[in-house]
């Protein structure tokens, strides 16, 4: 059986083109470019990482960035007083709050008093909830990316049935609400599946499309995939292998090597979903300065 | 086999009679009592009635009421002054917009009016997203009522498959959520169908508990439930009927004959779901005045 390997890389910088041309028109009228603005407390190394890679994606588009780099010292009251002033300030379209925060700042407190308008991490539960009831939103990274990817690859959702394993705020639950919606490119019969799921190889083995978000190094084997199923990979994780130069290798919930001989489509680790999540950024972000969600 | 016939109507009086208590010792401490507002714009009959029962079903606890009745001529601007009052009255601990509004006015916009923390009927999507994300939240009156009907008899969801079929936003998308989440009298592996699901049947076939929320009269034949199953109908229609008294009868969803000889536990209609949802609100009520959800 022929494979489709799905290129997030190339679907990403597909996407990355799009946003690109239509920032230049922006400028080219005149028009503001979108700027994008990122809170970061503290000196956590990945944090510090994620947002300048943030940063260099958006300059790559022609999205303006900000950063708004806060001592770990920062106070819950001197973040709110940060975050209610991007709220109000005109010029910053979007912005995320780096997670996570030092342990004496309530994650929560923060996420909720962000302007849904400005969200474009789409963690406001008023962004999870206009998803669920099929109103403009700004969709969560992750599953935002895998819509495109599944689009993009035309791979068709209405009437499959789509198996999630994991159900995440931040992926499972919210793929499995997006695919089962009435709307293009979803459609699809979704069950969700997590720890306490039994007999889940049963419900596996009849998924036209498996997602697989639970976290777990090669959980997903041959046998719980049914021939000719497109499997998205969500996992990413560092395996150490001192045979490798940098020490380790990437991998994702899935045993890629064994599956790939089932599947009909597959996203492989690295390069597959990863790429796309920086994307939905941008694209959010784009979606922020045009005012198209919340108007 | 002997059969469980879940009385909706018992569970909602035995919630009632909690509620009761509760409003009574909050009164005996000097308290306010909880307060409903409801709006209702125009002559709609059967809006009336629906106003007018949860009017007494407030008063059967101690709860008081008011409502807004405003004219089918009402503008929307005038309808979102009086939802901006309301968002603002201390005296009102909840509030509900009686749904359909007349056709000039935008009825998606009003529900966005409503404050979240007002918002008793839970149908604003920072609540619909508060729940999806796992955090407090005023819950949707049918979900909330078969969440409620579920944990009082005493059947098992953790590690159940729950096959819904249907997915509106007011029923059937928020039961998939609510009983997917991590979370007492939750974690089932739950699988949404709806009208472009293929193999219905293959699937309803799998259901430890089966919820039928289409809209169709008796569309849930007995070849489509596994022996031993949970049947909760959330249908109710009308049939015409001249030998009747009333000159119909009431059913659901659910061939309630034909099913209840295979099913383990049953709803009837009337007299299942139904009697729950009224319920459902009075719950939110004591919630919102309670400041439990939004704090």
């Amino acid at each position: 059986m022929s494979i489709q390997i799905i290129d997030g890389k190339a679907i990403a910088d597909e996407i990355k083109k799009e946003i690109a041309i239509e920032v230049a028109s922006m400028i080219d009228k005149d028009e503001k470019a979108p700027h994008l603005a990122a809170i970061i407390v503290g000196e956590d190394a990945a944090s510090q990482t994620y947002v300048a890679s943030k940063e260099k994606a958006c300059k790559s588009v022609g999205i303006t960035s900000s950063v708004y780099k806060l001592p770990a010292s920062t106070s819950e009251k001197e973040l709110l007083d940060v975050v209610h002033f991007l709220n109000q300030d005109l010029d910053v379209d979007g912005y995320i709050v780096q997670l996570p925060l030092p342990d004496h700042i309530d994650e929560q407190k923060i996420l909720l008093a962000i302007n849904p308008a400005k969200d474009v991490d789409g963690f406001h539960p008023e962004n999870a909830g206009r998803m669920m009831l099929g109103l403009p939103a700004y969709l969560p990274a992750t599953p935002f990316g895998i819509m495109e990817l599944l689009k993009r690859s035309k791979i068709e959702t209405a009437a499959k049935h789509v198996v999630v394993i994991g159900r995440s705020n931040i992926v499972g639950t919210p793929i499995s609400v997006m695919l089962s919606r009435k709307a293009q490119n979803a459609n699809a019969t979704v069950t969700l599946c997590h720890s306490r799921t039994k007999n889940l190889k049963d419900i596996t083995l009849q998924a036209d499309i498996l997602i697989a978000a639970i976290g777990k190094v090669g959980f997903v084997t041959a046998d719980m995939v049914k021939p000719g199923a497109t499997v998205i990979d969500v996992g990413i994780h560092r395996v150490e292998d001192v045979g490798k130069e940098k020490g380790y290798y990437l991998t994702g919930d899935v045993d890629y090597e064994e599956v790939a001989k089932k599947a009909s489509a597959i996203t492989p680790v690295p390069g597959g979903i990863g790429p796309m999540t920086i994307v939905s950024l941008l694209q959010n972000t784009l979606l922020a300065s045009k005012r198209v969600i919340y108007s």
